[in-house]
């Protein structure tokens, strides 16, 4: 903020009104100046956040956006620093308005979300709790599938027995893929059945507690062809070797690296289509984002997916991920599901 | 658009787009101008949006917008319409640097929103399905309920149920309040149990081929008391008058009002909390509000929510909620489930 000159920040964006104040509903506003923080929300949630919020806070009436900016014009406040990338043109231009001349709105990006990049022990605990629901909803599952179930039953079950394992919601729309489908990177679950010598791929995670879990894993129905075994492999030592590049200091792009070369030597970098990972929390993606020209150098705390894929139009694809977690000294893998190619 | 002098008018809210293209991914952008209409996505969604979008389809190795004002530029347009509420002061500052100096960004508000407000028959009756799984899920559900139960476990099975039958998804997180948590108009299930003796309301819709249903029940365990009878007919004798007041030419003001002033007479009205209702489609909460000091008027083809409900701190809280569609003569009401006081 210093860098900036902003004396204040207008906090906007969900998670990190939650992040700094522990806030889970939908309608609130953070406001940091040096001397106080406040808070603002309606009345549906009064009670809750002036027991649980420690912050000043401000039971609205009308906009929160409104009495934001009498705070900010009763404490004489003159350079507000704002998201650029979570603030709406229509709200910005109300706030600027009612705070007229003389008080400036600042762009500030990734104030927030650089803190949250890096978890704290309470942080990662719950992103265990998230991981070892989504981990255990998997194995419940696939002990399930045979031939002739549809994609959507199996998300449907997946997502039911995450639920059941405590948490929230799905973290997004889990992706069950089969066949030829699976060299969709972004497949919706279809009525589609998943028949026998088919690949099926499962990309899922857990939001519990309000924190996420990330994870995806193949399996075959019956034994798999050469050519299946051997993109396997190809994504696997990619995969494998994304994660053995995670150590604090590290460039990003460098793990990104990791994994490509390893494609590229099967000559599979053209049919890797998307970044190596992504970090999570509170949200499924934020900081940082593991890919080719990011520059941010890991820090120990952070938790990220280490996810390489190969995707072939018309014969499948695959990909592998994982939920990892950079320690002083390198990474822990948070996923405790076998990375072996399941058969069934 | 003409009331605004624009040449053209950039959607950018996603279901905005999905209602004008059909497309159902997460990176898609319209141009709208007088002679042709174009679309804007990334290359992951290349084949689909070739082979099923009918505009000028421009898959953007860079940004969308850079692309669109490339468009704006080479057509020689000077005023563009924009979505204020949709567009992030980031993206919107970067538009405008593109676009530079002789072209106008003119904020447009409701346009597409207006037509989406009222329902083709092909909306309808995907809404209708919608409708049908929402119903069929909870009769499913309900069958299952007994003490003992966590709110948790049945939001689980609810969702479960409603993805079996078809839906995508919950259209929203699934309401499961037992005892005096349904005084909480926008309670998250928790691991409450549901106990012998308590009034328990659930709050539910589907996601289903895109399109959206809401419906809200009651159900008491064991025989309900005066109190919760006396409550349970007031409100459903306000949710009556509010379906009975529907009508095309009718202000939805005037539809609020008819609930409420039932509600008066019982001397709850200071227990509504919300509004009566809202419209509902590619979105949950989509036009018209059914509110207060709204002037829209009902048009047929219009698909709302009527659910008014009264909420009593440390006792509980009733609401009831249909989907309705307006039709010339008046309304249908969509959920075909019964509205009696369930007895578990």
């Amino acid at each position: 903020m210093a860098s900036h000159k902003a004396e204040a920040l207008l906090v906007s964006s969900p998670a990190s009104v939650r992040y700094l104040t522990g806030y889970t509903g939908s309608n609130g506003l953070v406001l940091i100046t040096p001397l106080e923080s406040y808070f603002f929300t309606d009345p549906r949630y009064a009670t809750d956040a002036q027991a649980n919020i420690d912050c000043k806070v401000h039971i609205c009436r009308k906009g929160l956006f409104e009495e934001a900016a009498a705070v900010v014009k009763r404490k004489h406040l003159k350079r507000i620093g704002f998201e650029p990338s979570w603030m709406q043109v229509e709200p910005f231009e109300k706030l600027k308005t009612k705070l007229g001349t003389g008080i400036k709105l600042v762009p500030v990006s990734g104030v927030v979300e650089n803190l949250r990049a890096v978890k704290s022990p309470a942080e990662i605990a719950r992103i265990r709790a998230a991981v070892s629901a989504n981990s255990e909803a998997f194995r419940k599952t696939l002990s399930r599938v045979k031939p002739g179930v549809r994609e959507m039953d199996v998300a449907a079950e997946l997502d039911f027995q995450m639920r059941m394992l405590g948490a929230e919601k799905p973290a997004f729309e889990t992706i069950v893929a089969s066949g030829a489908r699976t060299a969709l990177p972004h497949a919706h679950p279809t009525s589609k059945k998943i028949e026998a010598g088919e690949l099926l791929l499962i990309d899922m995670g857990a939001t519990l507690d309000g924190y996420t879990s990330d994870m995806t894993r193949m399996a075959h129905l019956g034994a798999p062809s050469k050519r299946t075994i051997a993109l396997y492999k190809a994504v696997l030592a990619a995969q494998l070797a994304g994660i053995a590049a995670v150590k604090p200091g590290v460039p990003v792009s460098r793990v990104d690296a990791a994994a490509r070369e390893v494609l590229k030597r099967h000559e599979l970098d053209k049919a890797f289509v998307h970044s190596t990972g992504h970090g999570l929390g509170l949200e499924i993606h934020e900081g940082p984002r593991i890919a080719k020209k990011e520059k941010t150098k890991l820090r120990a705390g952070m938790v990220i997916t280490i996810e390489p894929g190969a995707y072939i139009e018309g014969f499948g694809g695959v990909r592998i991920e994982d939920t990892v977690l950079v320690t002083e000294t390198g990474c822990e893998i948070l996923t405790p599901t076998s990375k072996q190619l399941i058969e069934i």
